[in-house]
């Protein structure tokens, strides 16, 4: 497949081209008020003004969206409403776009050639934009679908031999995590205080502040309208409470995907997890990419999914068993650091449950996903050692020191480290890239 | 205290007196949206229509909301606007109420002797009304407050020895629920499909529907805007991601309470929750009862909390550790029923841990609440057999049947059966109801 060329100019390297259009809420110094846009290389196209200002664009026989709608779903603080949309409308809405910014095609002279003040108008630098959390998260899932994160943390915790649990391979396990702390990329993380163990001979804990901070490579999916679409609250329910979603029809529910930092405190996870999960080692807050790249813009890059043995459940069954080629990269840089370190190289081909394996297994017991439900694949840890996706894994539990660029030697995350996840595939002469999930990591609001 | 006296008519006995004046969103026959209403006696004063058709009630110098704001927040399909008001606003307009409703008063006039027809307008019969979720919730946590459901649960899956956790005496342990399946008293649940082994020896799990299906008796309490009140769209954040919450301010975070039955799934949960926790097991449905009972109006009935030893961290830590005196009922009736059996009887005294220090804890890691958050207390057992709150302790895990009042034997919930939850506190000369959280067992959709 050859690139498809537009009429805006970008780097042929540019992790935002024609083919990619991904998704944001912003808002630019001219105009505060958040509202929907698609990146176009390194332009952001501002759906929110071109619907007031340019409404026979909307009106062209191929849109699927009528003018007054589209200023309905485009003046809007996040993503939801549109996503409430029907995958039919997605799809038609994206190839309009693409059609729209394209250098030559049936939209030629709507925007391209038409007047220099409405470029002016509606395609922003990103460097002049803010970006915000792109959608209203109602319900956030976190999964556990990497074989290697199981068996690494597993074995870290018991042993080798026991290292995966004997439900872990019926089950894309997953539970209920924190809506309210998933920040955008670049919001400040401040360290958490928490409870925990000095030694694990202790009688008792102690309050302090996090010493074994980490990160998770994690990438997010979001859900949107399905075949049908849903109600105009931008929550909708997709499925009704008690009837459970086939997992043939899994994937229409899934609307597009961003990085996911899913920063963990590991001394008091260890210490709060028994009986019921995870809970203050990981609320303190969630890092997503600003971007929402849709699963149409990944077709190119889909991959089959690792084979699973045991065979799962017949629920859980897929004829072509798929996941997507997506290069993930987590770098951490310290406070003096001028250079960034890479720690992890991992790709979402790696995980061993599928995305529509862990939504279908959501909704099994009649749970309802609505719209802007945010799921988390879990770290994607992969067969090698690069690809072990959390400090946790990389220090062995703690007991393993690891150099920065700068020689300087690290265990866990210290107060001034920044943490980076990009994204990135790699088609035939063009990229589809995610943006970044970018935090640093503050000191620690309590004293001690 | 004597009870004070309404123009409005009701019985001695009624749960919803002028001294309790709880808030729900409601609709009727002639106006099908649904708004923001409190009951009294066997009617609901309707907020929504009072701040249209009598504005000039909002304009006494005693009304701390003014009728434009008014009309914004009672013209609202949920509670969180109001919520969002600062805990002076509230109280202030607590008082405003029992004055306009009183039948003496510096008010009386305004609605009691006024015109016939406003009654008619804004004083329905609660029989009329159609019950909504009162609250969109943000998020929602469950706790595990109880020492003993905590006890009978370890009991049974360990040992009586080893069967409260070490962490459990330092931490309210509590985990992330699922927010998109709470529903509201009335609302069908129905049997969740999910894996499970059938014999803890067997090597694989089935797929199959429920066969422990349970009910757990839980309060559930709601964040408001505390002192300060939030920002406007009734999602507000009360402390910033970061930033703790401190257990002396903990309390003003509390808007009111709820019934709750936290329906479980015991057989998915037994297979599913190691080690991220309950998932499938409980996200099938949360009931709650659809009146919020304000904390001021549960101020008669504070009493001491629990002693607790070994004595919290320092964070932890309450001068005057207090809770409410709610008497608390679960009733079970199947479908060939004509009574209701009474499976559990139960008091929110009981719990070790408070709803201040659980709230404190959620905080300390530096997790963002909003408003419309709702944090269930968890299962509330007693120290007496028939305050056992779940099934699960009043069948010992499933090895023991008890009789319901037909002469019927069972162990769990069947297809048919009724749940009802309710709460009541016992004032000198009035009580303070919360209504009920009703719920009916419905068939598992998934067919085997």
């Amino acid at each position: 497949m050859s690139p498809i060329k537009s009429f805006v100019d970008y780097h042929p390297d540019s992790q935002f081209p024609l083919e990619n259009l991904p998704w944001c809420i912003f808002s630019s110094p001219s105009n505060p008020s958040p509202r929907v846009g698609v990146a176009i290389g390194e332009k952001i196209l501002d759906l929110a003004t071109l619907s007031s200002v340019a409404k026979e664009i909307f009106e062209h026989e191929t849109c699927p969206i009528v003018p007054e709608r589209a200023k309905a779903l485009f003046y809007q603080p996040c993503l939801n409403l549109y996503m409430s949309e029907s995958r039919d409308v997605h799809r038609s809405f994206r190839s309009f776009l693409q059609s729209l910014l394209s250098l030559d095609g049936p939209l030629r002279g709507y925007l391209q050639d038409r007047r220099e003040s409405l470029h002016a108008q509606v395609l922003l630098d990103q460097t002049e934009a803010t970006l915000h959390l792109p959608v209203r998260v109602g319900d956030y899932t976190d999964f556990y679908l990497s074989k290697e994160h199981a068996f690494n943390c597993g074995a870290l915790f018991r042993s080798k031999e026991n290292a995966i649990q004997p439900n872990w391979w019926h089950i894309p396990v997953g539970y209920h995590g924190r809506a309210s702390s998933i920040v955008p990329s670049g919001t400040p993380i401040h360290r958490p205080a928490g409870q925990y163990k000095l030694s694990p001979t202790d009688a008792a804990p102690v309050l302090g502040s996090c010493m074994r901070l980490d990160y998770e490579l994690e990438m997010a999916f979001f859900v949107g309208g399905g075949e049908q679409g849903t109600k105009a609250d931008g929550h909708g329910e997709v499925n009704e409470l008690g009837q459970p979603i086939n997992i043939r029809e899994a994937e229409s529910y899934i609307f597009g995907a961003a990085l996911l930092n899913d920063w963990s405190a590991r001394d008091i996870q260890a210490w709060e997890y028994v009986p019921l999960g995870p809970f203050n080692g990981k609320n303190f807050g969630s890092t997503i990419s600003p971007w929402i790249v849709e699963l149409s813009a990944l077709e190119p890059f889909r991959v089959a999914a690792r084979v699973q043995e045991p065979g799962p459940l017949e629920y859980l069954r897929e004829e072509k068993r798929s996941t997507w080629d997506i290069n993930l990269k987590v770098e951490v840089k310290g406070s003096r650091d001028e250079e960034w370190t890479t720690t992890t190289e991992s790709n979402l081909k790696y995980m061993y449950w599928t995305m529509t394996q862990a939504l279908t297994h959501h909704s099994i017991g009649g749970c309802n996903l609505r719209v802007g439900d945010m799921l988390g694949t879990g770290t994607i840890s992969g067969p090698e050692e690069k690809n072990w996706a959390s400090l946790l894994e990389k220090n062995l539990g703690g007991k393993r020191e690891w150099a920065m660029r700068s020689g300087e030697r690290r265990t866990w995350l210290q107060d001034g480290d920044s943490v980076r996840i990009t994204g990135l595939c790699q088609g035939e002469g063009f990229r589809v890239g995610f943006g970044e999930a970018l935090g640093k990591v503050e000191s620690c609001k309590v004293k001690f």
